[in-house]
């Protein structure tokens, strides 16, 4: 079964996952103006909420590239049990918009903080088990991977996917004592990103 | 016709209405936290919210996984009449956000479960009769079907629409009176959407 | 300039008011609850909802289905104006969602089922001008069209939007003053519909 | 890499943007009703929300033709930081719909038109910036754009896109103070996007 229409929807998903985010900004009302003092005051007293867009924006924008390369480069074809299973990681994308609502509204909230980054960290990290299932089960005899791909390559993908796992593990875990750390592994994280991944190695029979 | 834009269009629609789940999912006021006792609460508390959210996730997923399934092996084209049924079932599948959201807010609520659940249990139930209109319409003369298609196949397909459409049937007339009943019958239905789908039987002359 | 992004891109429009429909469905609160005398009964009492969602869900699959008709047939390339004109044309499909909220909010209020119909009408005539200027852009010295089709042809498909424009018209002309009348033309009208459109027909040195 | 995906993304998230604008326009209460003396007047009433709508729907779908344009002529392949670039624009066409509410809403207050307009300008303006991003890494050592396109045709895009943001940047500081000037000059930029892009030119040995 082709793996085009699975991109597809996929592709869908992604873009409202991330167009929807804006709606998480608040549109002020008359009395929310006047307790800001007016709607340039509003508009910079929300940084949050922009920063939490942001923020989610990039999350959302980088599983979509990382999607976008497996899919190039790793993923040849698809079956039934496979689409299932691509469903159940875009429900962990989906899901982002409604994170990213409790941060931008919670972070400053001193008794809620905690909480607000906890969740934040939880939607961040639920995809990444997801991509780890995609991986092994398409690499399970290469039943769906590139068959030219060496064993080693596929390996090295798999130990960055447990590595990530963990680090945002570590960082929910921050969360519930020291958000403000949690805040710093994710931020710092986001900087690995602009590394390009890595380029499939190929058997020398091919 | 072709029937390229069709499943794009289809795709696009069945990529919106699993997303927009997340929306049902609500932000919570500062006096909803207050209600519920702080943000780690309120997050625990909602439990039935998330439920849902997998659950109609799951059924979107899958919907879209069989209409996948039927237009990469069975449907081969499309007419005019076809795209405006195709719009019909899209109706229902478009529809599932309300249910989701009817079920999430009052599935604990005493004096209105049995309502949600019939409403939830009415919109998993109403694509499934669009599935055989589409099915009927294009087996008829084999008019859009892949003509190599054997008929014993094809007669399975409209069998299994058949029961899932009478399972559902049973499910929706338990939730007036024994809404957990329709609720675990639900939840088992899901078990059986892991089994891959009948691969296509073409005949010999082929 | 390929047409494919055009598409692409409207298709995307197209799917998503078409799913957004579902959103103008209210969710109750408890409150509504209570003034409606029960969840089933709020769920029969908003019968409005149901049928405006029916009705405008068939508009825009209807209008993507012509759009798909033209496009497959009749429009061939597109230039820098022309995606401007379809932005335009796409202008008024997205703006549906807002006129079937307020039919379905207002259709059944004394004091405002005038002007609930009449702006039910409007939405639904705004698309009927953008399509015959697409029409007549695209003709125009046959710079966009398939060089082939006959004139007469093309006469006939001008002369029927026109059709359609004058009667949507009155319709809303009616609204003004009997909003049951304009209500029958509009259903009335969908029974056109389901009529297959014109097959195009080329001319003999083709 | 293929830059289909990011066309297909990107197109996505500009057909969701474009779309959700509508949900700014507020279906009104009863309270607005009544406030507004019947459902005739309130329509007419809310008209900063139908040109705020038309306004921003014009802007993005011009956006989206030039991005359609830059990516049939110029752009011919991505690569993983290209894809981080461009969700970073993307980033500023998803936020348009939360500037275009804004500016719906508080255009004709008085104490907040002038922010409400700045935030609009400033929504204007955060795309041309990315562009000019866009096209800097992709045309150094031309190394994603089509090698025979010329120097010269290059060079102007990139003078066009400085133009453009300065421009948006005087209307901007204007909406401090003039926010009458600022909306006139939006206006008026909008009557040079009815031009066609450039053609692009080929070096000789082509």
């Amino acid at each position: 079964m082709g793996k085009d229409r699975l991109e597809f929807f996929s592709d869908g998903v992604f873009a409202i996952a991330i167009t929807l985010l804006v709606l998480e900004i608040n549109i002020p009302t008359h009395e929310d103006l006047h307790h800001a003092g007016g709607l340039y005051n509003y508009l910079l007293h929300i940084w949050p909420s922009y920063l939490s867009y942001i923020m989610s924006f990039f999350v959302i924008g980088v599983y979509w590239s990382n999607h976008h390369h497996l899919f190039s480069f790793i993923i040849k074809k698809t079956d039934h049990m496979f689409n299932l299973i691509n469903v159940f990681f875009l429900m962990t994308i989906a899901f982002l918009p409604f994170t990213t609502a409790i941060l931008s509204e919670y972070v400053l909230d001193e008794s809620s903080h905690n909480a607000a980054v906890t969740i934040f960290c939880i939607g961040y990290f639920l995809p990444i088990p997801m991509v780890l299932i995609i991986l092994l089960y398409a690499k399970y005899k290469k039943r769906l991977i590139d068959p030219k791909l060496t064993s080693a390559f596929m390996k090295k993908q798999i130990i960055k996917i447990v590595i990530s796992m963990t680090f945002m593990a570590v960082a929910t875990a921050f969360s519930f004592q020291y958000p403000v750390v949690s805040m710093c592994m994710i931020i710092g994280s986001f900087a690995l990103y602009f590394l390009p991944p890595d380029m499939p190695q190929y058997t020398e029979d091919n």
